[in-house]
């Protein structure tokens, strides 16, 4: 049984996230009734990575398995033609090394998270940015997000409804930038609790305001309390942007 | 009677376009029924140049006149918020001369054009982008450009429709790049003919397929002949970028 892998971008917007659930669409779903399409085979295809509803995905990973060994460029291509009109796309298909685990093979996960800073609301990017009506000091809310990165008990930033055995993670990246009217937030980790993007930039958003010091983020982590997190941020700002593996 | 300008970013996609029509939404339209409903009066919104439908714009610019004095701040915020849910922000408000017409008085116009240049479609782009599987060959598609700009008589890009009196344009300039996985292409004039910006751009990607060289594209411009254009470019990847005035 031959191993695909594939990359995957989505527009997060009208699914209920990548997990298939008891009710509404999801991309899993979509992508494992594609496949089912092209293969008339049911296939599992596990991700790298959930993803909640409304955040999107710019190089998501999955895998899964067929019991006929296809052309990867035809699997691409007729999974790119059965997704329509669902705003996913295959973007790449290899076949992968017969133990390659989209999740447990990982070494790095890279989200992006985007706010839009200013006055008016977004137009063009309504759905694809945390719209932020008052001005942020991104280069506040860099120097307070350094004090989240390394090895720490991020009980703080994660949602109760988070299944890690452990809330003990290395954050290897947490960068702060202004890019025109936007501000870009740039994470990095081996993995990620549950929300904990959200959870730290919500909190980050906090510093922007004048709110909240560097100090009192870092008493927040400390504190290693859900309680003493900032208001999550939306998902719409969010992006799961890329994975790397030993080969890539 | 003050007179107002703003500056607009819309997504084309749910519009007939930027003019009122008899049937259909217009974003001329949904702004002057926000003012209707802010002012209570019937304005006329004139805009710097129409936009057709599905064509989106970062920068649009328009003005119209308020018998009562509002603070410019109001305008914009009110107009946003009556704006909702249509993809229209205002995304600033100024008072303006008297004499200000956000049409006759423009010195230059900007346009932008994207094309996704990838084996896969695009997922979050969808509406937002011209998708081409096939490679094209971005810096042929420059070369050739530039036998288009200069001063000429315009003809074969200009559709059968438009209204304009003269064919004959002078266009500053018209840059096709190669950004990641896309091909940029950006246009300045004073002015441009209907549909011109997008029957440059079709004739362009069939140079950047190979079919047509830059002598092809010289000679169709020379021929002053609509039969001589390549199918003209899709609506979606078209944005209205900016707008010069003689004081900004």
């Amino acid at each position: 049984m031959p191993r695909y892998r594939v990359v995957i971008e989505y527009d997060g917007t009208p699914f209920v996230g990548w997990q298939v659930q008891a009710a509404g669409r999801s991309v899993q779903g979509a992508i494992e009734q594609a496949l089912l399409a092209l293969t008339g085979e049911t296939v599992g295809v596990r991700a790298s990575g959930r993803t909640d509803a409304g955040v999107h995905a710019l190089g998501q990973v999955a895998h899964f398995d067929l019991t006929r060994s296809w052309a990867p460029d035809v699997v691409r291509n007729a999974l790119n033609a059965h997704l329509r009109p669902d705003p996913i796309a295959i973007i790449s298909c290899h076949e992968a090394v017969p133990d390659f685990d989209a999740r447990f093979s990982a070494l790095r996960r890279h989200y992006v998270y985007r706010i839009l800073s200013r006055r008016s609301p977004p137009a063009l990017d309504w759905h694809r940015v945390w719209w932020v009506a008052r001005p942020l000091d991104a280069a506040a809310m860099h120097t307070a997000a350094q004090r989240l990165v390394g090895h720490h008990d991020f009980t703080t930033f994660r949602a109760s409804s988070c299944q890690a055995k452990s809330p003990v993670k290395t954050l290897d990246r947490l960068d702060v930038v202004s890019e025109g009217e936007e501000i870009v937030i740039r994470a990095s980790a081996r993995s990620f609790l549950h929300h904990q993007v959200r959870s730290m930039v919500g909190t980050l958003k906090l510093v922007g305001e004048g709110r909240w010091t560097a100090d009192d983020v870092a008493a927040a982590l400390a504190a290693r309390d859900r309680a003493r997190c900032g208001p999550v941020a939306p998902p719409q700002g969010l992006y799961f942007a890329r994975v790397e593996y030993p080969d890539a």
